[in-house]
């Protein structure tokens, strides 16, 4: 028996049949245009695949409610078109399969945990650092929801002292993503990300408040591991960038031997990308 | 049956005994003074009491980690004579009895979503404001400790506009417990907390942090309720400017109904002070 997975992005749908070991047999990735030209396309491309479920890590935000009559909707998205749309509700009224439906950061979260180096970790976060911010939380071996989900890019940022950047956030004034994302980094210095050198300044700003976001997450969510992907997390120096700024600006309050390991501690992703489209997977095998 | 309960606290020891409905039979407080002289005092008191198992909130940094030789030890405290200090290992032996184990924070936590008005929610952040600032958080339905426990007193703050006061913690330059503790707000001032009138500005400044640091849990934690103990949360005046600060500061970014009726979400603990003792019976339970 096959497992669909769909890792719904703002840009792009990776649609993949696997099993449960977390072997890909066969994938396509189709442009994010409009409900009405993408969703049909992907239900051509499942409907004889014979699935056993459906797994869907969606961009958002979306309604992880069970009991809520929007459960299974993107919400209130700035992407035309798809606000208020049943991503799950039409799957699996298509595909008459059980449906198991999460954030894209979420779906990324499971694949680690689940087939990547983080397996058997019971309190590991999650961070995408690409156009946005976003992240997921395993909190005590269940991925943390709560009242809706994390929104992990947003929190409040001290400012760098040497940094004049406007926050481009239309919410905040200072939140990590306004200040740190990809197109903030590109924005600084009028560059693709791709053609900042190495050693721009730029970087030194960026580690600054990705240090400071890994340190908020240590005195909060006190996670075992802390993974980083998303496009600028392919820039790999910034790693120890980061790792040194997390040091400093946690200064020893919080000691253990974990953190004694930073290089174990703050972690690329571990599954060459694949590790949205394998928690698609291992949502449907938890759907059924 | 009975369950004893002790609130192991930097100034003072309160040892209960009380029935798993939340009925507190019997009560002392104690000094907290060195070891030698305060655990044999404690146990003086439980000894005679027939109880069926002993739960433990303390004071810490703690080890709760089960697997660790130090698990139920305070380890590195700067209260005299302290550190590791074997404290769930020197109750169980002298009372032969199990002992729950937890941190301070979190046994007011566990007393509120118990026995409070946060019964039945499964995703809860506990502050206290008062000497320090610590937390406890319930996510999922779990006490979460990760790799440690959160330590959210220290997450890091952006600067108030008008704040110039230098923060007070000896590891950081601008974080919470620094800025927004009992002690800095009377060192702001030179006055004790409870002589510092309610229109003082500083309490602007306060709200503006503890404000901000709500906006931080509920954009990591997600959680359905923030409940704010401590000796400064008795100027009860606090929580509406708490509430305007952190409705101002999310900016609507989080849109939900537990959001919309912020009166209901930043809340006071609910049970009189007895939030700590009474999950402490809680944790005692737990460990039969």
């Amino acid at each position: 028996m096959l497992y669909g997975a769909l890792e719904a992005g703002g840009t792009k749908m990776v649609c993949a049949v696997g099993t449960e070991d977390g072997k890909i047999i066969d994938r396509i990735q189709l442009p994010t245009e409009t409900p009405d030209v993408t969703i049909p396309a992907i239900i051509d491309y499942f409907k004889d695949k014979e699935l056993k479920a459906l797994g869907i890590a969606c961009f958002g935000p979306v309604d992880l409610n069970i009991s809520s009559p929007t459960y299974g909707y993107i919400t209130n998205t700035p992407k035309p078109g798809w606000s208020n749309t049943d991503i799950a509700g039409t799957f699996k009224k298509a595909l008459s399969v059980p449906v198991g439906f999460d954030t894209d950061v979420a779906g990324s979260l499971i694949g680690e945990v689940t087939y990547g180096s983080s397996k058997g970790l019971k309190n590991v976060v999650y961070i995408t650092v690409g156009t946005g911010i976003g992240g997921g939380v395993m909190a005590e071996g269940r991925i943390l929801h709560g009242m809706m989900h994390p929104e992990l890019g947003h929190m409040v940022m001290h400012i760098h002292p040497e940094d004049s950047y406007k926050c481009r956030c239309p919410f905040h004034d200072h939140c990590l993503e306004g200040l740190a994302c990809g197109l903030a980094v590109e924005e600084r210095r009028g560059l693709k990300g791709k053609d900042i050198p190495d050693d721009d300044k730029v970087w030194e700003i960026e580690a600054y408040y990705l240090g400071q976001a890994m340190v908020n997450l240590i005195l909060t969510l006190s996670p075992e591991r802390i993974i980083l992907g998303g496009g600028i997390m392919h820039r790999t120096f910034l790693f120890d960038m980061i790792r040194k700024e997390t040091k400093k600006q946690l200064n020893s309050y919080v000691k253990t031997a974990l953190l004694d390991d930073l290089n174990n501690y703050i972690v690329p992703a571990s599954l060459n990308d694949d590790q949205g489209i394998l928690g698609c997977i291992k949502l449907a095998m938890e759907a059924v």
